[in-house]
């Protein structure tokens, strides 16, 4: 099984927690959670994982896994229509590990500079007996939404749907390590839209994929113009641009007629499909039946 | 350099927190962080990571390595008197684990069972090449104060100092996977002295390295009468009851005449010594010089 479908199963079976807690607002599901502290203030939870020979090679420069470890779970604080506000991080390194100084000094200026200062943490090291020792750390973020939170499930039939940016060839290019979270995009596009932007999510497993979680959380299809895919440069193939992952990107769903700029801070917004009654997420082609898309993407379990 | 003793260092460097972030009350350093959301919520944080062969032998029944990992990070809300209300857990697991899905199972039916529901997570497993991959857990815990986060800076000289329950033999006699986090005594505790409660921290690292924390933080020295503190069944040397580690009891400084309740939601409480001026952490036997025990405890580090 897939470490994301495992854990889609883990938390279908655990149940509304909403019924729980009056406080959940979102569980877990979608880009993070969403809970409400004792005045009414609602808070964005998110935790993941930086692994290496998974989420970055074994010779990558300290900084630059630093900075991703940081920045995923800052795209995902984005990704809901949120301002990261607070950080913790773990680390868990070889015995001895020589550079584990630096890693937390590079963790904690990357925090800062994403505008969640890191509040705590905690370093564990494999015993000198580990044969094999890996590096790993895991990030939480607390965020606070922009005015209100954006999920993953608001896309309706009828809405236009767009991604930010090129999509594809990241790991390749080392854009993987060096993408910026949509912090800025994210607050420019709220202030344009309003009440006009339904639905929000970031791309991290593929626009395939991410765009057919999409569509089972809203209830609706998705339909995207494959030729309008906007593609990393040198990419031909719009199968690439739809699969290979780690984009952390944002994919919108906006009410039709929505005034969405072509640029959002400096980054180009393309109109890429539409959300239409039914299920599932293909893609279009002139010429061709539609591609079911949605078991496209990358999951890094296969990798 | 011990992974405690790392975590000092690279937080001491990272300056006040607090001029960078007028809302974080308490950076790292303490059993949690204290942020404030923005209506003026106080908000604890805390991350912990559970590692196989660290802090649980391998052979450990799936539901009590979720139990621990879940009850260490319950232990840090309720030394800042605090209320675990939101969990996330990570999972790093061999690649094709056959008890991914119980063991996340166990950790949010535990998370339910401390009043943590958890709202996130995320699952990863190492390639199918790993030579020797070994499992991790980290858990996240958002909590909020009952009535006001109790720090570990604030013992005063003049302070008696106390213990919940009985310290020391820990690991070998499997009670670091059973251990109640001291929720209710806390409440209890809280009730009982109002503002005469100074200073509180958990013990995970054994009396002795623990107490020279709080002594350090607070500016004060910390001197317990070696008698006085109370033994697990069977444990003859007050050494060991002050070294072992993975006691998970409470250590809290109250003001002199305080209305110290002898039990706490049934959980005996001891006065094992007094806070008094000057620095460092020692431990009095009769007839002999006083016995530095901050360097003492138990550092995981060491194991």
């Amino acid at each position: 099984m897939r470490e994301s479908d495992l854990l889609a199963h883990i938390y279908g079976r655990s149940g509304s927690l909403a019924a729980l807690d009056p406080d959940i607002i979102v569980g877990p599901g979608d880009d993070c959670a969403v809970v409400r502290s004792h005045s009414g203030d609602p808070l964005l939870l998110k935790v993941d994982q930086l692994v290496e020979s998974r989420h970055f090679a074994p010779d990558t420069p300290i900084d630059l896994i630093a900075r991703k470890a940081i920045a995923r779970t800052v795209s995902d604080i984005a990704a809901m229509a949120g301002s990261p506000r607070w950080g913790l991080a773990a680390a868990l390194l070889p015995h001895a590990h020589p550079h584990a100084d630096a890693l937390f000094d590079a963790m904690a200026r990357w925090a800062r500079h994403f505008g969640c200062p890191l509040v705590g943490g905690d370093i564990a090291m494999w015993g000198a007996d580990h044969p094999a020792p890996r590096l790993s750390l895991t990030v939480t973020i607390v965020g606070q939404p922009i005015a209100r939170p954006i999920l993953r499930s608001g896309a309706r039939p009828g809405d236009d749907l767009y991604v930010t940016g090129k999509l594809g060839n990241a790991l390749a290019s080392g854009r993987h390590l060096s993408f910026e979270p949509r912090l800025r995009e994210v607050a420019d596009l709220l202030a344009a839209l309003g009440d006009s932007l339904h639905a929000m999510m970031d791309l991290s497993d593929g626009l395939g994929r991410d765009a057919g979680r999409m569509a089972l959380a809203s209830g609706t299809r998705i339909e995207i113009d494959a030729p309008a895919i906007p593609r990393s440069d040198g990419l031909a193939d719009w199968r690439r641009a739809a699969s290979d992952g780690e984009d952390y990107e944002l994919l919108f769903a906006a009410a039709p007629g929505a005034p969405v700029p072509d640029r959002l801070a400096g980054t180009p917004v393309t109109r890429i499909g539409r959300v239409t009654p039914g299920h599932g997420c293909v893609a279009l082609e002139p010429g061709t039946p539609p591609i079911d898309i949605s078991t496209l993407g990358y999951d890094h379990a296969d990798h």
